[in-house]
């Protein structure tokens, strides 16, 4: 029996939402999102986010929110700033050059943005002959696992607004990191100090689905048009907002985060204790240790994880992933492995 | 209490695909779709369709589909040939555009192509001056609610053979064109006289969801990293080869679509029997009758259906849609609503 | 010997414009249009479109400036509403949906368009299923020689602020409109009655070259940018703006126009009085007389002109053009031949 | 009296490009590039090339060859591997990305390109969740002046079919390259060792023009489509097929780029001889020397050049460009002016 510490998405979703969808299966409603789950849903993420003028808009996927929200943003000559590890800079498959932008990525060891990067990309794009840096893409947890503070996050925001470019933070894993223990990050918080931000179901216990939270009006306008454009308005949208209804109604959304992040805690505890590296600081439901080579194949007997890259000829950092669903028991037979192991 | 003639997605999904969700939900399983249920949906369609070299994707909706299988088939000059009705030329926000192609659109009174239309569009495109048409789209059923035979089908593959062009079928509506009373055509018909066609599962019982058949080895390579780059492989592509297993590893996709198509046939012969008018023919599950602006707004204290557009002053042309989920009763309720405006 | 009227570009350019460029030759000056001759040439025609705040650009052709104009002007799911005989819509290889837009193409006799098709349009495009209507591109001449009138183009204006739509003028043969016998519209009047509009000059005696007149602050910000992208900008811009400042910093721009006219006007006039029929008025530079085929055979021994296509077995419509070069000799002679076909 | 080291493209054409162009003014031809002018001159390329099966086009700049040979190569999720310091990468506003592609970039200290680079970027792009590196984008002489040399793109070549990639020689400043006095390739030699070059006339004694050499018949199918899509034809296509003629016929190509590489060599000869640094090797006509900020200063009073960033506080990088035109004797004051600084 081998147990999956690959991504938060190797399971379907949490029963309270396999409820809701059974509980009103058979009440008709109106196609394309216009049906009183999703407007209801709207209406939740609205009063969460204390943004009630914001637009909220439901997706399948990730990278389905990220090209739309950051072609929207756009015109074609214009270009989103990014950490070289961001998502859309590797693991779209060129999504955002698909719509005509380029992809300006920045080194950064920690995986994040600062202002000092973002200044420093702006200066050198100055004339016709370069494209025009105009949004800044940063994602929370980031995709090493790190998360942003308040006092970071606001810092970038005042770069932003000081170089005109529009913030977007892409929360595919925003549970986790909202609920991190060192988090001081809130939903209101997000809808203050970005231009747009997304909330990710997919990887918190739904079974697909992410909320794209337009809160900067230049960014509402037609922009279910450019979804149909892009063929991401489901006909039963319903299945979304019935969804994020039932996560975000109570506090479910955060309890989920809160587990991935417990066993998240618990795994690195126990790595970092047998002495081994977790080079990029994390606090999310996912981080990169470095093991041996022949930690890693004996590991592989019983448990899957992402390769990320070899270190040297004998270590290789890989990456491991918690979720809603992980058991402690899981976590705790990876240790005793891992210790049986050295 | 009203009624939806609206359309066919206006619930959720047939019980059994709750259930099947239900039955794996805590299975670990691979991300985007290389799970066991997606292979083994891929494997079930291919037997079905007689098809084992063809290739099957599965995507979350209709326009998805239609814009991947089109732009990965065509370079950006290149066009597409559809029926004037045709979704893709006026229902998907201009996604085919949006990809960089043109659709040359054919005016057709019964919402079907014929080889002759086609000729005549290759023949007014000769130079690098104009588009090069080079797919042809069509659908069945088509969006009036048309249906294609067999000998007609086979009339645009010679003819498409003799063009050098793709030919292309759009199936959101597939379950109802092959279970009509009328249909000669099989899956495994589709898989020898097109290039590529879909199997659309939103509008016959599933959450959501349209499989992708590629036959023609042509369309077939990388075709998930265009999936990818517009947004459409799902974290989570479990949930749509659970569905696809469980709509086709027995008849259900069928039944539902015989029930959809029975429903239809009873609405449509009491309509017909009272002397309205539908006229464009129609065997599937929508059809457009003609009624006097009166009776309409008599119906709609009852019912919810579109308006299409108005025939003139005093009458007005509807679409009527029925699916897997509509009882008798509704059907005779509507007809006996109808008996009393007259 | 054979004389070509096959169009307005056969021969080289005016002796003015190759005198101007050798007198300059060696005189250096800044790359990509930001020399003296190009700035001259933007205050020129401010100055003759009594526009002090339009912007202008030079680029060199017509299919560039359309599709700048037009992407610069639309997000990607707004679609231009042009005449079905529109170069956008026929002759430009799907310049507009590379840039992924929708052209929404209307039938006209004409070849011109009027309000109430513009109406039309807008009204059967209501909802984010389908692309968003938002500029007007019409030709003035048309691509059949038609010709706008000041109160035609005052009404397309109303109606276009009316439903909130751009209007843009595509003028790659706006000297010959312009110089029109019956002809009363003016630069002026154009930089008035539109929102941007092209003063064509590789049909009228330049070696290439079109200017882009902006006259809304609207469409202006950064176009440069899009030039750029779209591989537009000419290192050596000198040489666009060389030619615009020599063809109108006295009338030779409007002389050239008017001989074309003239000679057109003799060959129409002459072909009428021999009895054929010109179905599409023209008062331009181009016009499409129908001939029987038996006539064309005899005439392509000594001239050269466009087949545009067949009446009926018969006869067939082609197109005459005459440029700022055409001899009355040549005219005449084809007139005489001609004549003798009868 | 200010003399300009900015760029290759402040002036007009050699006198025998301007003479040719005036000696055929008044014949008579086909539009488009069908005139016998191009068709001479690609027969005039096919043979200077010894590649009798080769496509030749000719476009109007750079970024347009660029954009159109790179798109026309690739499906949208392919992607080009550049230098960090390609033009296409840097200097063209996204037009690459505007037609879909990412550009993987590569830092090289020496502006080249090295089959390890190229090794390196395919081995990180393995799966669908990335783009696929497909075409591999050199540019000979590079931005900053460095030429490839024989035995390196030979090595190039081996490393792209190892791959499954394409090879793409940006030739904007290859007249410079060929002529350079170490160079040691040819015409014959990049038509067998690259899938597609371009002949850079702009740069090079032309008022404007690149000529795009497609070797690979892969690339060659219906690229004349392409040209049009993207605005690239001329209606006077023969305005650059007489020109190309005019440079090829005889060496006058080669004489103008040797003329302008012994500028370089002269003025780079007496900078190095005053004891500042030119950091990239460079043989053609432009490099870039390390000037303290109080020297350039001076300069700018009888020079201009391009500014290109800051090596510290007191010393910056300049680019200087020598070109067909350059007399020696601007060289010599500028080295006596440079001397005067010290």
């Amino acid at each position: 029996m081998i147990y999956r510490f690959q991504n938060d998405y190797s399971e379907g979703a949490h029963p309270r939402i396999l409820q809701a969808l059974s509980d009103c299966n058979y009440t008709q409603s109106a196609g394309y999102g216009y049906d009183p789950f999703c407007q209801e849903a709207v209406e939740l993420i609205r009063n969460k986010c204390a943004a009630p003028s914001a637009d909220v808009h439901f997706v399948s996927g990730g990278t389905q929110a990220n090209l739309l929200v950051i072609h929207a943003a756009l015109r074609s000559f214009e270009a989103v700033i990014s950490a070289h590890t961001g998502h859309i800079n590797v693991h779209e498959a060129g999504a955002i050059e698909g719509t005509s932008h380029k992809v300006c990525a920045v080194p950064s060891d920690s995986s994040k943005l600062t202002p000092d990067m973002i200044r420093s990309v702006c200066s050198e794009h100055s004339t016709e002959m370069m494209v025009h840096p105009k949004i800044v893409y940063i994602s929370n947890a980031t995709e090493m696992g790190a998360i942003y503070t308040k006092a970071e996050l606001t810092a970038l925001r005042e770069c932003c607004d000081a170089l005109g470019l529009y913030l977007y933070l892409d929360g595919a894993r925003l549970g986790s990191a909202l609920a991190a223990s060192n988090g001081d990050l809130t939903l209101a918080d997000l809808a203050v100090l970005t231009d747009a931000f997304t909330i990710g179901g997919t990887k918190n216990g739904a079974l697909l689905g992410e909320a794209i939270v337009l809160t900067n009006p230049a960014l509402q306008a037609q922009f279910r048009w450019h979804m149909k454009q892009r063929g991401a308005i489901l006909a039963k949208g319903r299945l979304l907002g019935i969804q994020f209804l039932e996560l975000l109604k109570d506090d479910l959304y955060f309890q989920l985060a809160s587990h991935a992040n417990t066993m998240a805690d618990r795994l690195r505890q126990g790595i970092l204790e047998m002495g081994y590296e977790i080079p990029i600081p994390s606090s999310s439901n996912l981080f990169f240790p470095i093991f041996p080579n022949t930690v890693i194949q004996q590991l592989q007997e019983n448990y899957t994880f992402e390769i990320d890259h070899a270190i040297d000829a004998d270590n290789t950092l890989i990456r491991l992933v918690t979720s809603w669903t992980t058991p402690a028991e899981a976590v705790d037979a990876f240790l005793a492995d891992l210790a049986k192991c050295r």
